[in-house]
């Protein structure tokens, strides 16, 4: 089969890789070969340098989605006897949630509206009240709106009330800053196909080593044992089971390119204006974001769909599809919204053509903005 | 970085893919577009037909490696106070014994030799003894060894005593014919990088339909519930979590060159055709296989080492690399061994050239063979 021509992803990873990144792809790799456990180790080294990590925390790469380094971490950091609050303001901090019923960990959810983040004093209230918890969720920013929850001073609360933070930095690890010499947390995770623009297939994890070395007969998993995948890789070099091989191989070269183009300041940087763009575009065409500035992070934009009774959004997905760009549904159930990305191997002029091809499918659909 | 010259690897997965399959990971994919869908939608179709489970069956695909989707199986399809009689006559047979002790299920383990395959027999003496095992688990080919168990008539026995099977079937589904209409199971596991040649990735299980959606409640796990991947996948044709599009896209590529070769006939021709022309190339150097023929599935061959003092395997391995040529350590404790891949998209010329490797360097590294 011929794939159809190749549209821009706007969406929230997967998304557009660049072509080195794919192409890094080509090689096939022995997983029990030294050359590739090298690649691994860098991966590793460069992911936990840049949480500013070296030293105090591991990474612990698993294969899969995001989810399931979510998941992995949930089991493997929360004692069977533990609790957690988690933090919820969208569809993920919902799924942290699901995933701590399956697991059969204690929880108690913490829920603000959709475009209200969590507050410090919130979670303090929250934990001076309740001595079982053990852990706190929190979802840095939640892809469901683009919403950015603040990551700093909730750490400092959960250290001050001695709890262990688990972050879901899925969507911000790469371009928004986690400093963990700052910042304390026992596990962050984040995947391959997100910030740092490598395709998906692996998630990871961002550990306080000693967390992760006591946390020994936590998990009821073998797959998801994320002290028994760093204990194993440790000694041998390899991943315990067989690796995404090439998936490894387009990370390890989309990690090239991020310091290439200057680390995190300049992927903050880039995706920063692409946001602005897109959002000052919109709203020339009429159409407003979803989340006030303050709290919009320059990963994902949340729309109001147009109020003309003639907007569908398959037909105008499809319309905007046709002229090159991917774009992402909503996920507000109480308002038509839809979301465009900012993420990926993409800059200012991409977005103004994004913004161009939405404003002519308007046009071309007969449907008013403003 | 620039990679390293590519050797072929004759490893039993990941292995040497196509230039095609790998040129496809070269288009990025958005996982919520209906061009993604389909390709999905024809994955698991032509993965249930290779089966001959079309109607009867269904194809649940899973994210992470092979071993993620073994775990899932067991979760799965064992209900809580089931209890699996686990066969076991190498590694994967004892990995498969971990994850039930990680989930929590009951089990036996039925072991023998690595090189004595476990017997319909002794199966249906095991199930008459203990009316409390639920479910069979069983490794077709063996990875440790090569070593093929008798499926068909261990089946047979299962069936007879009204029991579940659950078969993983990593490294002989799509190269060993598995017959859905007589061979009866409840759940058999592959991966995408083994005998479909696509890269590693993605696990599949191909589950009987009914006994999949009889499953409910009996997973601990949101990641690994593969009742509910199956029907989110059912409502909207996505995946739960983000999928590994490019590991996706590849293997829709492979199972492409996988017909155009002949299908499961002509896979498992070629393969047979490796191994005989390795085994007998190893004869003439004097290297005798581990297996007797009646037993050795055309899949990877463990063969003695020379017996010769002087021999190393790192060293041999690194030797026949830089030949080209990736060979697999032994996997046995008591003797030493090393293992041949016969699987990925080469033939009886790479063969007769990796024989000939194998031969130039133990002339170079003057070590006797005989």
């Amino acid at each position: 089969m011929t794939p159809p021509p190749v549209p821009i992803l706007l969406t929230p990873g997967p998304l557009t890789t660049s072509e080195r990144t794919r192409a890094a792809m080509l090689t096939d790799w022995g997983s029990w070969d030294g050359s590739f456990n090298a690649l691994t180790a860098r991966v590793c080294d460069a992911l936990v340098a840049i949480a500013n990590g070296t030293g105090s925390h591991a990474c612990v790469p698993l294969q899969g989605s995001g989810t399931f380094a979510v998941e992995a971490a949930i089991g493997t950091f929360v004692p069977r006897a533990g609790k957690v609050l988690v933090c919820v303001n969208g569809a993920y901090g919902k799924r942290l949630a699901r995933i701590c019923e399956a697991l059969g960990r204690d929880h108690a959810v913490h829920e603000t509206a959709d475009d209200v983040p969590t507050t410090p004093d919130a979670v303090d209230r929250l934990l001076a009240a309740d001595p079982a918890i053990t852990h706190v969720g929190l979802i840095h920013c939640e892809t469901s709106t683009g919403i950015l929850n603040p990551l700093a001073a909730i750490a400092e609360v959960v250290a001050r009330h001695g709890r262990g933070l688990i972050i879901d930095a899925m969507s911000s690890f790469g371009a928004l800053p986690i400093d963990a010499r700052r910042i304390p947390f026992e596990a962050l995770i984040a995947a391959s196909g997100k910030c740092l623009e490598g395709v998906p297939g692996m998630g990871f994890v961002i550990a306080r080593t000693e967390a992760l070395l006591a946390s020994a007969g936590n998990s009821a998993s073998l797959a998801l044992d994320l002290r028994d995948q760093h204990l194993y890789m440790q000694r041998t070099g390899q991943w315990r089971f067989t690796p995404p091989t090439h998936v490894v191989a387009a990370l390890h070269e989309a990690l090239v390119q991020y310091d290439e183009e200057g680390g995190l300041p300049a992927r903050h940087a880039r995706y920063a204006e692409n946001c602005a763009v897109l959002i000052a575009g919109m709203a020339r065409l009429g159409l407003r974001s979803f989340l006030p500035p303050g709290i919009q992070a320059p990963i994902i934009v949340t729309f109001h769909a147009p109020r003309d009774g003639r907007y569908r959004f398959t037909e105008f997905y499809e319309a905007v599809r046709r002229k090159g760009f991917i774009l992402y549904p909503g996920k507000l159930t109480e308002l038509e919204t839809f979301r465009v990305g900012c993420i990926g191997s993409v800059g200012p002029a991409e977005m103004e053509r994004a913004v161009a091809a939405v404003a002519e499918t308007f046009r071309a659909l007969n449907i008013e903005t403003i």
